[in-house]
């Protein structure tokens, strides 16, 4: 496997005003199978978690649609969902080593959101892509802990 | 595999103005590997295939962005391109049949675009649902031949 093949999708969040009422759509309509509902009071949100593919297949982590509720006003989330409406908020994508991928895109003239990346209580690291430099798709780099 | 895992992700397409210029950061910036590019003249479009993860882990067919220029005016991807600016144009889920699909969608009440399958050249079907039905999303259903 070269460095290449290293750069997976973890997720493609969606932004939608009512979790119950989108979930009939991707879980009923669509046949996508619920791997779990978070509500991460913290960041003010209810995520539910929808894999795409056969764990085994996948190290045990497919990539995943994950639909994500805002719970609070004045979140980014919720603020992005007034302005936009229901739709895809972002792309994650997988990265060995999140040092060298925020390297190589400000060396290649990508615009960073986070100059630094930030990091989850689990261990996790991030850092997000501006849509000015994706082509209209806010990215999120991610590497797991 | 129960029948939920079956449904995988075969892309994320966006619709780019300039398909080198797009290249200079999904590539270049991002470091995903380009597996190829065709100029499919039937439907007016340039495309570069950019597969995330090792294909051996996918039975040869990781899910891939799919970045998609326009080559003439009129087409579909032309509007939507003059209209929404470069972007996420839809997202394509591969099913193992996609008549049952597209009855399981119908029967839970999404707005299929295509009342039948469309069959492609090379034998592979796809019918889109309606993004009103999906929260935002426009969906392609694609059944491999």
């Amino acid at each position: 496997m070269n460095q290449a093949n290293k750069i997976t999708l973890n997720h493609i969040a969606i932004a939608v005003p009512d979790l119950d009422a989108a979930l009939k759509f991707y879980r009923d309509a669509l046949g996508i199978a619920v791997a779990g509902i978070d509500h991460v009071e913290q960041e003010g949100v209810k995520v539910a978690f929808l894999p795409l593919g056969d764990p085994a297949a996948h190290d045990g982590h497919p990539p995943q649609i994950e639909l994500v509720q805002p719970t609070r006003d004045g979140t980014g989330i919720a603020k992005w969902l007034g302005k936009h409406g229901a739709g895809m908020h972002h792309l994650c994508v997988q990265v060995p080593d999140i040092n060298a991928a925020m390297r190589q895109a400000r060396d290649h003239g990508a615009e960073l959101i986070n100059p630094e990346p930030a990091r989850r209580d689990n261990g996790t690291l991030y850092a997000f892509i501006h849509p000015k430099s994706t082509f209209g798709v806010l990215i999120e780099l991610y590497q797991p802990s």
